[in-house]
């Protein structure tokens, strides 16, 4: 605490993020990253671009990498905006739309919990319809007065995901708000909702190159929308900063889309481990609801308590994600890792529980 | 316009960074950047860290870049900041300072045009002590009641520098505000405010990789202040973005500063062309204020209009700043370049001026 923070300041409680822990032969299971690299063109461009241009302030607009995802997403550049990171576009995005709403900003009860955080930080008032028990979002919640929508499809921390023509469904029925589908996870089988980016001017879909790009640690979002959308992000981000994205995490992205091929079949790597881990846990007695995502929740058998197993995989070198949360207390968050890495961990799991 | 914008993105009038055109053959005298590379153990560096490690995010807390600025700067880590661009640091401190206080905040009318733009995004009232008819910033008018002071020292666009004396005098009258002494140029010969943080908890210092460092295209920026103001920032930080900075500007950014041999170089090529520049222009019939920045803010002879001058300079591919602004409307801000830019530059203006 301070006398010097605005009010604000002492009401926020910042998001946390998984933990980046230093543990020797450690499995990482706790941050939804990729277990395979990028493609080596993306590595390659990166070392081409590290050379004395990086004296130059990097292009404020990111035109290139911003034509290079509306050919990939089917659209044109002014429905495209890019960022530092998914994670900074939906800042933005919370600022121009959702805030100064006469209504709540409607999001599930379970989901990514930076939501709320950005919330407090734009002062933006929300509501939070309760999945139901096998953690599905109903629509209907979504048709109240609101002054926005948001929510992760795949869901997140669940995995599960809407169908198109639930989002579309959505859309029409609330034709005066900003809906932002949040597609962080979309690439591992979900439909994208991109394709109706030119049908509805308030749909907003957010992706980032964190997850199925394999590129978390170069920090690039995006979001597709209307013009109309894309100017506002792009009004408060010229408020904010000039050039969120370096030199190299424009080469690096840029390159990423053009290795197409490379990242299908990495996502399908990831998609078969999916099916395999589901699989093996649940012979182990856990439930698995199906997950759409690079990860799968998991509850833990009765008996087992899902933070205790949490800490018990930790001590052993094998970190996953558990949320201290009402309704998910008794679910693991595990990221999907190498063959070997999955192999591990169900063996581990099954000596921690004396199977 | 757009029905989906809150209303505060309608009021919004975007901060408009120097432009970036492609023109062949251009000398680039417009952003301040470095007219030399940055260190070859940066690059070396940064080509090391373009790896597989690339899928894992960075540190989110970028502990190993803070230690560095901590040694580099005197202090310990707890008084360390880092963000996505001295820009970056300067937006969260507005909304962790300035936000929400019963009075304005003060800086000078003649100054970064970025202030007003982060006074509008986050609804900070201001008030804007005019520079006397030197440019210079009267030490007086900071000391009525307010909600926080901010400058740029060396102020831009005029080059003029405070000393320190002043700085502490101003942190002395001021016990109750955050005072921000913006040092994006302190490396071109300003004494650096960063030995007062330990003495005042209400000094925040922010410098940046862009000028001095060479290294604008990486988009790294710092902040030096007691644990407090610190922990302020880094609670807005983490309720808006876990991971601003990525692990290639992690990488080299603590590379520069493992070779200060050569920056100290560096600066000092720029501070014997400014002798030269200043010196030419003035031969010229310019004004040229005694500027301690890489750049000079130099007044056009009379009966030479410097709008129109900027305009002739750009059509033969030599790229100065003009600001269309009051009080400064017959000034040019001219980056140093290289000593051939600089003399290509000179002969320009003989040719244009018709000397």
């Amino acid at each position: 605490m301070s006398r010097f923070w605005s009010q604000l300041v002492h009401q926020l409680t910042p998001y946390v993020p998984g933990e980046q822990p230093k543990i020797a032969d450690l499995i990482k299971l706790n941050t939804n990253e990729s277990p395979y690299g990028p493609s080596p063109r993306v590595l390659d461009a990166i070392r081409e671009a590290t050379s004395d241009d990086l004296r130059l302030y990097p292009d404020p607009q990111c035109l290139a990498l911003k034509q290079a995802l509306a050919e990939y997403s089917g659209l044109q550049t002014d429905h495209v905006f890019v960022g530092n990171g998914s994670d900074e576009v939906l800042a933005l995005a919370f600022q121009a739309f959702f805030r100064q709403q006469p209504q709540p900003l409607l999001f599930p009860d379970i989901t990514y919990s930076f939501y709320p955080v950005y919330c407090q930080l734009y002062e933006v008032d929300y509501q939070q319809p309760p999945l139901d028990a096998e953690l599905n979002l109903n629509l209907e919640d979504y048709q109240q007065p609101n002054g926005g929508i948001i929510f992760p499809n795949p869901n997140a921390p669940t995995g599960k995901a809407l169908p198109l023509e639930a989002i579309r469904q959505l859309l029409t029925k609330n034709p005066d708000s900003v809906v932002l589908v949040d597609e962080a996870y979309v690439d591992f089988g979900t439909e994208s909702a991109a394709p109706l980016v030119k049908e509805f001017p308030n749909l907003l879909v957010t992706q980032t190159f964190s997850k199925s790009w394999a590129l978390a640690g170069l920090r690039v979002g995006f979001a597709l929308g209307s013009p109309e959308l894309i100017e506002g992000l792009t009004r408060v981000k010229d408020s904010f900063n000039s050039y969120p994205l370096d030199r190299l995490a424009l080469a690096g992205a840029q390159a990423a889309l053009e290795d197409l091929d490379y990242y299908q079949q990495l996502s399908q790597k990831i998609i078969d481990s999916r099916t395999w881990l589901s699989e093996q846990l649940e012979k182990l007695g856990f439930k698995v609801p199906e997950s759409k995502a690079n990860f799968v929740f998991a509850r833990t058998p009765e008996a087992v308590d899902a933070g205790q197993l949490a800490s018990s995989l930790r001590e052993k070198a094998l970190l996953v994600r558990h949320f201290k949360k009402p309704k998910i207390d008794q679910y693991l968050r595990i990221t999907l890792g190498t063959p070997e890495q999955n192999k591990k961990l169900i063996a581990v799991l099954k000596e921690t529980l004396s199977l």
